[in-house]
């Protein structure tokens, strides 16, 4: 059926070559991804169910991809304004798409380059988020599809630089969310108080209740006092393997964890 | 029984007055504590099964108190040279008391000013351990009771002068293992950072599975590259208010977590 689907809209001014339109199950939204290329994954669903949403927040993601984040926000909270940004022409041009399928028009999605953003996006979001390349240049083998690279690599956008153009964005005592590598909390965390940006909120991804952390999400404020709170981890899989509780709700429905 | 056996002992000349001989359950030692003073907590105890020991490895516990980290570090490793500092003229007494009433030829107890240790001390240590005070001195009401008081707040040693300390004391690629409050996990990353010493294991503690952290145990290593590996999280309670299987052990018998 889901393969019929597919059919029915190859025909549709929307889709490209290898581009197919993915369900957000949750939400009944729509996200077009190409089959052979950089796919949306649990990270960037776990970041969007994370970050702290207050009616009326000017939103910025930073490396938008193809729009995955601002999309599940918008099923969190009405009123939000969301501007995402993806240095990718083809990957901003499904994400524009993806918005225009589904009809939001409080997301814009910009095709630039996150260190050049114009200063007159400086100091007036509430929110940056950001699900940005994982691995130093110098780390894992860079994979020969370039926006799969350009994804998970620092070649565009290193951690520094995603910091200093958040802190930038930010307004006095804005958040800044971002999922990464629990590997790199040391270096993160030394960035960002670096730069201004104080950790206040932090939860460690755990695929399995005894297993070691794999993933981190932080929530950190600008100008705020030092001291931070680290939630109860976040267990993704059940010990039979299935999704654990709150996971499930993330897909099929149910409460979030964000305040 | 217990009241028994401590009134056996009252005319041992190892006691003053309001001390007693407590049980360090698991390992069949005894520690000298007061009745109406300072005595040592489950921190103490999750620290001592977090560190990683190796057989002659030379230890210094920094603000030892009355001796309980290397009384329980004895039991998981032999081979160790431990010397316990404490600023507390009667603490160090008492600890020194304790270590000879359980024959531990091993643990020697120094009253000094970790601040003021000779440079003799310096870069000769494989592990540095402490059990810090946790509150600056302007958050909270300091205890009346001096020994109190010098343990909780950070009246005669800060966070930074015990990292400072630490990193003088360690040989190259040493280790560094504190307990702390979770609240100040951004605070510490960067000072360790600061001063040389790499957090390369960090260990949540929650008192229920489904609660914040209210402890961080973290294992830094001097001049170590960057990289942490987040544990799974410790759990001291289950749902019904018992202690959990590993803390359990820890009091009662049974393996360690520590590497």
């Amino acid at each position: 059926m889901y393969g019929l689907f597919e059919k029915d809209v190859m025909s549709l001014p929307e889709l490209r070559e290898n581009e197919v339109i993915d369900d957000l199950i949750l939400t009944g939204l729509k996200i077009i991804q190409k089959t052979d290329n950089f796919r949306f994954s649990i990270d960037a669903v776990l970041l969007a169910h994370f970050v702290t949403l207050r009616n009326g927040d000017k939103i910025i993601d930073l490396g938008t991809g193809t729009g995955v984040i601002p999309l599940i926000l918008t099923t969190r909270q009405t009123g939000l304004a969301i501007t995402g940004v993806e240095i990718q022409k083809e990957m901003a041009d499904m994400a524009a798409r993806s918005v225009k399928l589904n009809n939001l028009e409080n997301i814009t999605v910009m095709n630039e380059d996150l260190r050049r953003l114009d200063p007159t996006f400086f100091t007036n979001h509430d929110l940056v988020v950001a699900n940005p390349p994982y691995f130093p240049i110098n780390q894992g083998k860079v994979n020969p599809v370039k926006e799969i690279a350009l994804a998970r690599h620092e070649i565009t956008c290193t951690i520094k630089d995603l910091i200093a153009t958040a802190q930038k964005l930010l307004k006095d005592k804005g958040r800044f969310s971002l999922v990464h590598r629990a590997e790199r909390l040391g270096e993160i965390i030394v960035i960002l108080v670096q730069a201004g940006l104080e950790p206040k909120r932090i939860r460690f991804v755990h695929t399995y209740d005894n297993k070691p952390a794999n993933l981190v999400l932080i929530e950190a404020m600008k100008n705020a006092k030092s001291g931070v709170i680290i939630q109860e981890p976040l267990i993704v899989y059940t010990e039979k393997g299935s999704y654990s509780a709150e996971v499930f709700k993330y897909y099929f429905g149910g409460e979030t964890c964000g305040k």
